[in-house]
């Protein structure tokens, strides 16, 4: 349990340290300022765990673990300074964002659960804490809103919080269960990410009064 | 006071129904995939209330009852597979946002009365629950904002929220406070839809330094 | 003791009145209707305080003071009504912002220290209290995001905080510390704005695969 309790705790420090990175590499492609870059780091690795904290009513986890918002702080000021030797700061975003998405989805579903949340709605819990860092940074930055994007990005996350979540509600290890919903999550974005794939969208298909337009 | 109780989780359960209908039809308008569809659906159908109970320091409303996260993703589904064979969707839309927006305003600012809120706070509450999820929508799917929209939609929330917030102040029995509140709000937009009405909006009139552009 | 809980009351009132003000200035500028007006002044006014208290775990600060609600609410009205008799009211909108950004800053960071937060958790919670009300803003209004700006805004507010929280942790008497917090916020801001200052932004350096684009 208590290495258990261990494992979360850094996996969780890891999931703020890529969110922070992905976060102020946004900031680096908008041009902000020092501050602008520490402010929108917070909002990418806090913005989601913060919601997930606030709706099941515990206690917000960056609030009672100050060293995490310096962690932050820390990070995005060396991406001010050294983002400009990263040779392809794109992919770099891409990846520290997909590792951060797979984390939190689990994280946060394990979370929904044990406060007794029912295995569904921990898998929305999760989805929300991977995602709404990412769409706070984008409402907050003007980019095109994530849920928007022709990728398989909140689906990853979705799936990875499903799989954790399923394995934990079947008496699985918690050990075993968290690992196989970060790799789902994290597998399934990457695959999205290196092949290019997407869901079938939504198409008006042959309706009563309208031809269809595509 | 049990069937009271009994008929608020009764509308509730119906405006979480309508809501998560609307948000699925405007993911259909932007081409999203499932799970897009199911996310819309719930940001739509548990945003505005989620903020109240946020704002509150209640228990969020749909963790303690999973059954709602099920129903607003199963109707998110249903409306993926069978939005084209609805003749005129963006009609749906219109009125089942409209029942939504009269139900919500009315049961947030009961919500607020019950915990001690005084009647002004209470109509607060009502108008923002009953339009913080269609913000949300509008933010995340990218959409011309609600209060920028010449029609009477954050008034009619207002009014219904108001009305209930006067008459159970005044010690009108709940069932016809609530009743009449919700009359009230839908009644409002619906007028407002059919007859195409908008409030006086604000106009430079003629001021000292420049001419009234009109 | 109750000398200086009256202060802190007095000054929440008075960043009540100017971002409430502010709001509304804003909501003219986009010729909302009267219940538009009162539903920004309000966000404006209660955003980022809402969003500490929330975060922070205590009862949210204008829940528990109706009257404040009221103040909003007819400080809109009265500038919907008489906004055009105010020769230039860009800049009593600009005035009133740096105002409130000061005042809250310092609170927001004052009320984290008081229940126990770290002096750098302090610091970005002073910032969201400042800056989140007008980020809602113009994200619901549709207006170039406040961090997009090339103006010193989100770093008055940190700095503000900062004096504050340094000053505090400091055990210097805290109506010394935090009115050199507010001055320190709003001198930083009122100087931006007088004298057009920004902070040196992240501009792409010579990298390894791509020339310097300036």
């Amino acid at each position: 349990m208590t290495f258990f309790d261990d494992l979360l705790d850094a996996l969780t420090w890891a999931a703020v340290a890529v969110l922070a990175i992905a976060g102020a590499l946004s900031a680096s492609r908008k041009q902000m300022d020092p501050v602008g870059f520490m402010l929108i780091a917070c909002l990418c690795a806090f913005g989601g765990g913060t919601v997930r904290d606030v709706i099941l009513g515990v206690p917000v986890f960056w609030l009672v673990a100050p060293g995490m918002v310096a962690l932050a702080a820390g990070l995005a000021l060396a991406v001010f300074l050294g983002a400009h030797l990263v040779e392809r700061r794109f992919v770099v975003l891409l990846w520290a964002d997909a590792v951060g998405l797979g984390l939190f989805a689990v994280l946060g579903a394990e979370k929904a659960m044990r406060v007794g949340a029912a295995p569904w709605v921990a898998v929305l819990m999760g989805t929300i804490t991977a995602t709404a860092g990412g769409m706070l940074r984008d409402i907050i930055c003007a980019e095109t809103p994530l849920v928007l994007r022709r990728e398989i990005y909140v689906t990853a996350a979705a799936l990875g919080a499903a799989g954790a979540a399923l394995l934990l509600e079947a008496g699985v290890d918690r050990t075993v269960a968290l690992s196989c919903g970060i790799a789902l999550g994290f597998g399934v974005r990457a695959a999205a990410i290196v092949g290019r794939w997407s869901l079938p969208t939504y198409r008006a298909r042959p309706g009563r009064d309208y031809p269809d337009r595509r």
